[in-house]
């Protein structure tokens, strides 16, 4: 009878128009057709940082590099499974890496990949960019130039965007544009974006295909699922903790829904084929389904894929997950369809 | 402070590995880029028989005549609105209706569309069936024939599948079945996929391309978004009520697993160009996307449309919204690019 008395309790509540009153649920983690590698991510707790609140640059500058830390000790193991070394360079003046696949199909010896790292706009400084760089130059077989882009607490916008738009000027100048593609997850996905809105309005050439996973789109908390999945998501979990103090960090005044931070609010009319990918628990699966409408709508090439269960990124979060070799193997085909050779 | 003491609560009671606890919200209706429209959909009340419990075939009968004469009532409106006349038909014998826009592109003279309606398996008997086939023959300019397949109490599994197919292998005969398509939504979905398995292993002709919306394609309760987007979804709202008891009912003893009920279980392989469409509150996301990844795993095109905030097939819940002249515009070229002349 629980159930009963539950739907009753739930019909009272939502018997008027307007904001729907979700009870409190306990959700278990899918097991069917989802990899025990997947499942562990899809049932891990929330991150430590989750609700972190620093005062100031000191204690942000600590924070990101406790977290970098971890993700540098992983990256030789990670290089060394898929094959794939990692150079420093210079690129247009912008620090930058050059990350080389063991071995890489014929059809990809003259294309190039420009990579923008997620984080927040605070996260993942230095080789902390790289995991999915090499994820996406191992399981697509190509070179990637990832952006080691300023960030706050010292450098808020627009330095991000400045140095990825410098270097995506200087790597259009290393292949042909219609051979090479942006990508990036998260933040990463939101600058991919503001990367072609501003390339197209600088008369800059385009690149011949993008995939911005799980894109920040929208730095603002509007979208359903900032609150649908509130507390479902186990990787960002809200809005209101960290990541929308990132958010004002980043912004440093400038106004949130300015299309250079939220690029949902751009014109997406000329943009190149795109490929999102998302969960269903994801926090931003509102940016990602609202990005791939607007580009419907302008006529773009614009391909969806949601992982069931996950959350944030998650299809990035285990390289020996199946998902994660599929959703790289699925955008590296997208790329394959679309770049010139 | 309200959000850190729930962040605490959360981040305590989600410390461990496994089930995610969340806990009761409010959800507030999405209003950017949603049309109002769409707003009233999503913010709209649970549905008075989420929860109806049917004890006998009276007591079925009565409530599928009930919510039926709601649907016919308002029938005429909606195809004087879009200029569409319906004529009863029989087709290999079993009742049918031919849905005719008025006006109907060149390139569309040759084809033609069988419909199969949702209602999971017990809802919308006769001219009940025909919103959405009024939809697709008014948006998309197609020559539509509608299923007015038999259902429970009176005639569970197999007798809709039977239908369904007397009336394709009928109808493959009336056209090129290159230049025909399924399609349906829900329950409509799962049989559209279960349709295109039985072809295969009856060696009948396939269609030129499929549209399954947020199809029925798992009976039982596995999937992550039948946990995630229980109370959230203000459609089906939970698996537990009406909707699994009809699932019960129409299986009548039978495996809810088999692919001809479940059509997740099937092989994909062969299948032709498919488009799925979803929302991001929708019960059914999951069978959506677990849809849509088994099909893409079996090399087949695959496209995937998630709209905005929307809870089951609300994408066709009101004629007069942006959204739903979207989704079938979106589904009327993906026809158009698929399917021969």
């Amino acid at each position: 009878m629980r159930f009963d008395q539950l739907a009753r309790t739930q019909a009272a509540e939502n018997s008027k128009p307007g904001i729907r009153h979700a009870p409190a649920r306990d959700i278990a983690v899918p097991t069917y057709e989802v990899s025990p590698e997947a499942q562990a991510l899809i049932g891990g707790p929330y991150p430590p940082h989750m609700n972190a609140d620093p005062q100031n640059a000191a204690e942000w500058k600590e924070l990101i590099n406790r977290r970098a830390a971890l993700i540098v000790a992983a990256l030789p193991g990670l290089q060394e499974k898929l094959g794939v070394t990692v150079q420093p360079a210079v690129i247009g003046g912008i620090k930058a890496f050059i990350v080389t696949p063991r071995s890489m199909p014929e059809a990809n010896r003259n294309r190039l990949l420009v990579h923008v790292h997620g984080g927040g706009y605070v996260f993942q400084p230095g080789e902390a960019a790289l995991p999915e760089a090499v994820m996406m130059a191992g399981f697509g077989g190509f070179k990637v130039i990832s952006v080691d882009y300023r960030m706050p607490p010292d450098f808020p916008y627009p330095a991000a965007m400045d140095d990825a738009l410098a270097v995506w000027k200087a790597a259009a100048n290393m292949a042909d544009p219609k051979n090479m593609a942006i990508f990036g997850t998260s933040t990463g996905g939101g600058m991919t974006l503001a990367m072609v809105l501003r390339a197209k309005a600088e008369g800059l050439p385009l690149p011949g295909a993008i995939a911005p996973g799980t894109p920040w789109s929208d730095l603002t908390d509007t979208g359903d699922t900032y609150q649908s999945n509130e507390w479902v998501d186990n990787v960002l979990v809200s809005w209101n903790g960290w990541l929308g103090r990132a958010a004002k960090l980043y912004a440093a005044g400038h106004d949130l829904r300015d299309p250079q931070l939220s690029p949902i609010y751009g014109d997406f009319h000329g943009f190149p084929p795109t490929i999102l990918t998302s969960g269903t628990r994801d926090l931003f699966l509102s940016n990602t389904v609202r990005t791939h409408r607007k580009l419907r709508r302008a006529g773009v090439d614009a391909e969806l894929n949601v992982y069931e269960g996950q959350s944030h990124a998650q299809y990035m979060g285990n390289v020996d997950a199946p998902e994660t070799r599929e959703a790289f193997t699925d955008i590296a085909r997208f790329f394959d369809a679309h770049l010139g050779k």
